[in-house]
């Protein structure tokens, strides 16, 4: 031994073995205890890391694109419009957007605005501001004389895009009612970047006859990637007629959950419609979803005109979220690691119990520790 | 004993129970260094992993809907323009977007372009290129004559949207100054999908009336959801005229951190604005923020003209970010658990000072060690 | 010892140190394996977590802001058109968006249409639907008659947009080919707001003078961030001239990999670009981006025309993601505590050798273990 020690302590060192010394302790109680904690720390790691969360696989977010294209007619025969009808390049506004699309379903529409002065068409509406440039959401400035309105009534003159928008409440039914029946076509290009996988929601045994006629169906047609509007209104619980009035935001959530482990064609999108904005129909602080733009033209003396249209509509939002898993050996190690590392926790549990709790507890006290003295008190 | 190992040793190892055999030292020294370096593992899980970053409960991430509408009216008496009044429909372009908007503060325009041939504006406005499809930020197509601009001086002639926009110095004051009292109501609708909870930038104690008058400031209104663009330019730092000037991008930031566990209505929005374009205005490569449009005509004889606008502004980007957290168990065991395997760092640090830095090393080496020779060894 | 025990057992709790009591085997097979095993897990907490995973760092998460500037002009002189010139204003649509840019680069083009009666130009192009408001791709609504198209044929009337669009193929080859030469500026600014770190694309070093005749190019300019649109498509591996006829969508991804302990010039952005929709000509159902847009005029008359555009062009859609890095004791501290936990599984697996696989396990279980009898058996 002395001879090992001067010659080779380095061999020494990597040839032997430490492991822990072990105290066995026959005790049914704390014996079974212990197989519970550990069984349910198993039944932990096995169940929940290892099957529900897939501890076993390496993960990557998706990248996509999505292409949007909405088609059908609105036919609209109303006293102010005449007999009208409203395609796509009418009512998509602005006409390109990266993954969302706004379709008008009802509008104000006050044609030939010029600069000029006018009254104001009603108390209500302008908020009155003495000073010109006060933060107001009156419809112009203020010219501070006071102008006929209409027989018996004088409002304030402002100067402004002339006539002012008169209409206060919205078209009801609807105008672009018929937008219930537009469909859209969603093309959704996605990738995962770390396993080298793309796919598309137009699946590979999507034919192209198929496409031409299809319309989602939760039940019937789960992966068809054309959607009618009033299909996805109503499967977020709001009537499309209702939801027409006024305008709102809706989700369309496009879900990837794949496992690479398992065939390609299992990866496939999942479908879901949300509501986004406030439902609540009594909110008084402009409900819905609206917004104005203007057309402008110029007239035959050459003045700038301009329509100025109140647009109420569905703004659709396409998001696309979801993760693929494959299994990599890397992961697998950490999860059975820390796994292991959480079956020590038993051994706390149980000793807790074994050396503070039990009757017999300095008993096995003493057996557990050895105690050392320190080194000056024990050498005299 | 015997017996009972022949008998059912599955028993056996399911009822007993292994601890580690533990020294127990009797050491000042080294027992306060132990105890110190736990009661600091200790206070990091603490303070650290359970208080700090909420270790005990499970966290989701949010998911959010703007809706944004800009009110104000700015008036402008140029003598470009004579007296013109801009509204929301004149100024915000594209007149709808997803989570940002764009409020145009100053402006160059040209009016009655048509398509034909004109004179260069001058050398340094159009990079001239010998080669027709050479890439180039040139005006338009060089025909390869050379015809007089003005007075003087000639000028290469091109194929372009004639006449060329010809002022290159943007307005100063800017001409949309007023969009300093212009308000934004924002209004997001935010969800945390995973404890099913959803909440909304008017908090429920917000009252119409209130909404009708109130403007969002720091200390006074800080729920107010109506921002006047003037303080919002004024929070990041920046003065509002000067940047109305050549434009920028300013983020909204809204962040939602809610802690579930307690009332709901401690949840709220926290409002904070940032600069994020570069501020640099000695940058001399496209400083600011514009971009070109156009109207589109069609004059009396039909032909097509154009009034080209560059527009100066700033983009406003509103970004919802934020996480909700609730107590679950299982975060709760895993940082329980995880502290106590960091609680075994103490033991590895103070064996490492017993058995190598002390003086009496041997003696505790001894003490600590059981040294096995191998079988065959000792056997013989 | 007892008078120690009864006066101060909290001072003696202090100042005592337990540690396990460990069984050193001297066997060369099993040492060499526990040496090897623990040789595995340490190079991998050094070479995986530490370097390159970079377990010593906090990690933050990138704030960016996008401006985009096309600069370009192309000439068009077809039979339709005549002698045209495309700038920005024309072929940017719609002319803001906050990170992605739309070129249009062919288009078909439907003049003077007003609302009215009409032969459908074909079965093929407009799907017959006998009821008025069926979903349906229908160019307007069906009035029921049956009227000359032309010689010889008869089609149904339509209320819609009079004359219909006629053009069912896009024009070959792409009417603005000359936008492979058009080059945008991407000027991006991010922020790391945890470590309070920011900076943009232009990197300081970057002159004005070089930013104005720069073009990105990958290996001589690969930090100029002026892109020529050719290049880009060139380096998706697509041909621009075919990839102009139909459209696209392209990605041009920004990476940001910032290691903070390093000098924060070696902090630079990565250029990458990306074709995101699918490649695949041969797909029927609407290949390639394209969407309508209209121009609205009124005619002489006081009637509303507009001009449809159908819009082919390559959407360009900029990511800008990274992280930036830098030294934290606190995740140091837990990436080396992870790996000592790690190392005990070394010793969990050699001891399942050495007392389930050797020959001598007997031998040394008894070593590692200490029999201890329940109190009751041994007491009596």
């Amino acid at each position: 031994m002395p001879l090992r020690e001067t010659c080779c302590s380095v061999c020494d060192f990597i040839l032997e073995y430490d492991t822990p010394r072990i105290v066995l302790i026959k005790n049914k109680k704390v014996g079974l205890i212990n197989r519970l904690v550990q069984l349910v720390i198993l039944s932990y790691i096995i169940g929940w890391v290892l099957i529900w969360r897939k501890g076993y696989q390496d993960f990557d977010s998706i990248v996509s694109s999505v292409i949007i294209k909405v088609k059908g007619v609105a036919f609209v025969n109303s006293s102010g419009f005449g007999e009208r009808l409203w395609d796509s390049a009418d009512y998509i506004i602005p006409p390109e957007q990266e993954s969302s699309f706004f379709v008008m379903t009802n509008l104000i529409r006050t044609e030939n605005q010029t600069q000029g002065h006018c009254p104001e068409v009603s108390l209500h509406k302008c908020i009155i501001e003495v000073s010109l440039y006060k933060y107001t959401n009156a419809c112009g400035v203020l010219t501070g004389k006071c102008v006929t309105f209409n027989e018996g009534v004088k409002t304030c003159e402002v100067l402004a895009w002339c006539p002012l928008e008169s209409q206060t409440v919205f078209p009801n039914p609807a105008l672009l009612g018929g937008a219930e029946n537009f469909t859209v076509l969603i093309k959704n290009n996605i990738r995962f970047p770390q396993f080298n996988f793309s796919k598309r929601n137009i699946l590979p045994n999507i034919s192209a006859s198929y496409l031409k006629t299809c319309v989602f169906n939760r039940t019937k047609e789960p992966y068809c990637p054309i959607f009618r509007l009033g299909d996805i209104v109503r499967e977020t619980g709001d009537k499309f007629q209702e939801l027409a009035l006024q305008g709102g935001v809706i989700g369309i959530l496009i879900k990837w959950n794949c496992n690479l482990d398992r065939s390609a064609s299992e990866c496939v999108p999942q479908y879901t419609f949300q509501r986004l904005d406030n439902r609540n129909v009594d909110e008084t602080v402009s409900p819905g979803y609206n917004f104005r733009y203007a057309k402008y033209y110029e007239n035959s003396a050459g003045k700038e005109t301009r329509t100025l249209i109140k647009a109420y509509g569905i703004r659709f939002e396409v998001e696309v979220f979801g993760k693929a898993g494959k299994f990599n050996i890397i992961p697998t190690m950490i999860s059975i690691g820390s796994g292991i590392a959480l079956l020590g926790m038993g051994t706390v549990l149980c000793d807790m119990i074994i050396l503070h709790l039990l009757k017999k507890r300095n008993y096995y006290k003493e057996k557990k520790y050895k105690y050392v003295e320190d080194y000056e008190r024990v050498s005299p």
